[in-house]
């Protein structure tokens, strides 16, 4: 699998190690799937980046040249997922923040292949488990794709059994809000939930496409009444729609309102490439 | 202002864009100063360090092969700041940390020079402000100096008058935890206290040795209780013993107890370079 990169639109792989990605996670980041040339949830991505920026008091960059730097790695890929890496830039004054900072963009990109249990995540469900480590609640970057990201990696740690394929994440007030590298849904009686990520976790890009497009209830949620949802599935950015099979001792089937939504996302130009297991998730 | 650099032992200041540092904040740092090829509280570092590996689940690297890196680069300075950080290395699968990671150590150490202002802060103390940024509690990192700062880095970016030397900050229960690059001391009718950093702040190593030479009640503090003490001070490894002049409408000389530990420091080799504002605090 050959991956293609840049750092500032120049072939390259590597960045300074007084980044400020580097040492202190001081920065920003997308990863999105790229079909053909075209990445279809772009502006939700652009849109979300802005808002980091925002929050995070970064300069806004070019997001055109951005998108077009990632589609121009993608070039004569079928099936693509691209790593976008915004920081801070290079500073040797402590935290404080330089006063007119020139952020890093980092770009790759690598090939999606299709695997040899393609089909079976996206068609019969994945089993998920509850993990131990939980989220801090940080309102100033809930929602917020940034570049600390200790607490999913030691969620991610809990399990190496490759029967699990993905792991629920809960607050320190003991309500659910994702999984380690996806959103979470449920529906309850026709009704879709998915919890609030107003105190912590990601606002996932495909949570905000289905939030677009179906009536969504944002609620907090306990793993005891994820258990009685009628449907559970999970959202991401490049692995689509995923059914959730299992969790805890309850088993699902695939419901409607998970079938209508993978649809839909065959329906924008993104197809399943279930089973990934890629970069940059 | 030259700065002398190490990747993996190697002279260089790249890293890959894989590394788990950039990606995700996956690693530890130390800062430390070197004074004369010495680094008095080294034993300290190393436990800290020992510790966020444990505690992150990286494997143990050579201690004694870092320390030397430190002081090899720090050859010929008489003074010098060094900048130690530890990641999980590359990693390309996702969160998943590599069955078999392979750290990355980079080493960056540059010339710590006493400034024209060199007295002032240490002599005749600091003004400090509240920071709006408040730290989440998040008791799975409490203590440690991970890679994941930007809680920090948007505290420090409140204010950029050079007239404020520091920024307290408060963990999101309202109690006061540590400064943005240092820990915090208060002395009530000769009781020595410092803020608790059981769920969340940095456990300082300048903080651990005046917990070592002092009796320190580790406790919860205010910002109304602290107005009200005879004596407050910050810790920094680089910075030493700095005595908080002015906070909020509150103003102090210099004390006994703090005067007492800044001879300390110099009784252990570390005199003070006071008005630094150097790199990687």
């Amino acid at each position: 699998m050959t991956t293609r990169v840049s750092v500032d639109f120049i072939a390259s792989d590597r960045v300074s190690i007084t980044d400020r990605g580097f040492t202190y996670g001081d920065g920003l980041f997308e990863t999105l799937r790229i079909v053909g040339g075209r990445a279809p949830l772009w502006p939700r991505h652009e849109a979300r980046l802005a808002l980091g920026c925002e929050r995070l008091r970064l300069p806004l960059p070019d997001m055109s040249a951005i998108r077009d730097e990632a589609i121009r790695l993608a070039e004569g890929l079928d099936d693509a997922a691209a790593r976008i890496t915004l920081t801070r830039g290079t500073g040797t004054r402590g935290y404080a923040p330089p006063p007119a900072p020139r952020p890093t963009l980092a770009v790759s990109v690598a090939p999606l292949a299709p695997l040899v249990l393609d089909t079976s995540a996206s068609v019969d469900g994945v089993a998920v488990r509850l993990c131990a480590t939980r989220l801090a609640i940080q309102p100033l970057f809930a929602g917020l794709k940034h570049l600390n990201r200790l607490e999913q990696v030691m969620a991610r740690a809990e399990w190496d059994d490759p029967a699990i394929g993905e792991g629920l994440m809960l607050d320190t007030a003991g309500d659910l809000v994702c999984a380690t590298a996806a959103n979470l849904f449920a529906v309850f009686s026709g009704t879709l939930v998915t919890p609030l990520v107003d105190r912590c976790g990601v606002a996932g890009v495909a949570r905000a496409e289905v939030l677009a497009v179906r009536d969504v209830a944002e609620v907090r949620l306990n793993p005891a009444r994820l258990a009685e949802a009628d449907e559970v599935f999970l959202t991401s950015a490049v692995r689509g729609i995923l059914p959730v099979r299992v969790f805890a001792t309850r088993t699902w089937q695939p419901g409607p309102v998970t079938r209508a939504l993978q649809a839909h996302w065959r329906g924008i130009g993104l197809s399943s490439p279930t089973g990934f297991e890629g970069p940059d998730r």
